[in-house]
């Protein structure tokens, strides 16, 4: 049962921006520009970094969205996002991608300095200030994120067909259109 | 050094909001929101737990910078928040803010259910479904802020009264005048 008060009966996140508005603007709006917006990063490498980091901490119902939402707008849909889920070092994903989610692992293990090897390997795969930035950033996000939606121990949905239906509306209309 | 270059020499998030004004607008934008928006709250209070979460996360970057804008809006300054920094258990604040002091610090430690011990013993004085909703919600929003700026190796200020500066900025202003 959530710590708070949820009257929309909405899961996760849905029921905390339904609850709050103020500050579901501005998250709303943060999860655009970081997953939508400029950035050198594709839309579905973006998400695949979101699910990455949100299966990391444990979040199901982070973890279950964005994995929605990257498998429907990379090529290699559900079974690549389960396959980086269960393991980086073997999934199909370049090199590069590769490198950044483990910037991503460190970033989302603690509030320290990213390695210098894992940024030298980023960069060996040919990573650009602005995707250690946005990787560094994006993964941050989810950092808070993921504590938002468990330590207020929101519900995850009754119905897995409602990702599905999130995935639609995000990847057609944004964030800011799905709230 | 920090992991990326920051052409305008600004430490800490400062730098960062220097080099990526696309992410700079809604970051101040949240900071804003939670930290100075309309909150059962005040904002002292809310800059303390901004910067016990910050002292946990060890961001000496956040923790000092929060730390002054606690300083400058809450009756006890300086000293106030330095024995909260060091012991939440013995410092002087009220059983309210004590408890939420607590709830964050889980919600720093890890993206799980806040306690139900922590949330009961916030309820026990006083504490609102706002109350509990803003406390979890602004320490989750450092678990970001402190990732992102450690995590990136930023700069700490070479002065230290850069914080202080930045406190009459902030306290006066606010955080989407200060970038």
């Amino acid at each position: 049962m959530p710590h708070i008060e949820i009257t929309h009966g909405l899961p996760g996140i849905s029921g905390l921006f339904a609850q709050r508005p103020d500050t579901a603007a501005v998250l709303s709006r943060l999860a655009e520009t970081l997953l939508r917006g400029a950035s050198p990063l594709g839309r579905g490498e973006r998400e695949l970094i979101a699910a990455h980091v949100s299966n990391l901490n444990c979040t199901a119902f982070c973890s279950d969205s964005h994995s929605a939402f990257a498998a429907a707008q990379l090529d290699g849909g559900a079974g690549l996002v389960a396959s980086v889920l269960a393991d980086v070092d073997t999934a199909p994903v370049t090199p590069l991608v590769r490198a950044l989610l483990k910037v991503a692992a460190e970033v989302q293990a603690k509030a320290a300095p990213v390695s210098d090897e894992a940024i030298a390997a980023a960069r060996a795969e040919g990573a650009t200030d602005t995707h250690i930035h946005d990787t560094v950033l994006i993964a941050a996000a989810f950092a808070m994120f993921n504590r938002y939606v468990n330590g207020l121990a929101t519900d995850v949905p009754a119905d897995p067909s409602f990702y599905d239906a999130a995935a639609e509306l995000i990847v057609n209309h944004g964030y800011e259109a799905a709230r």
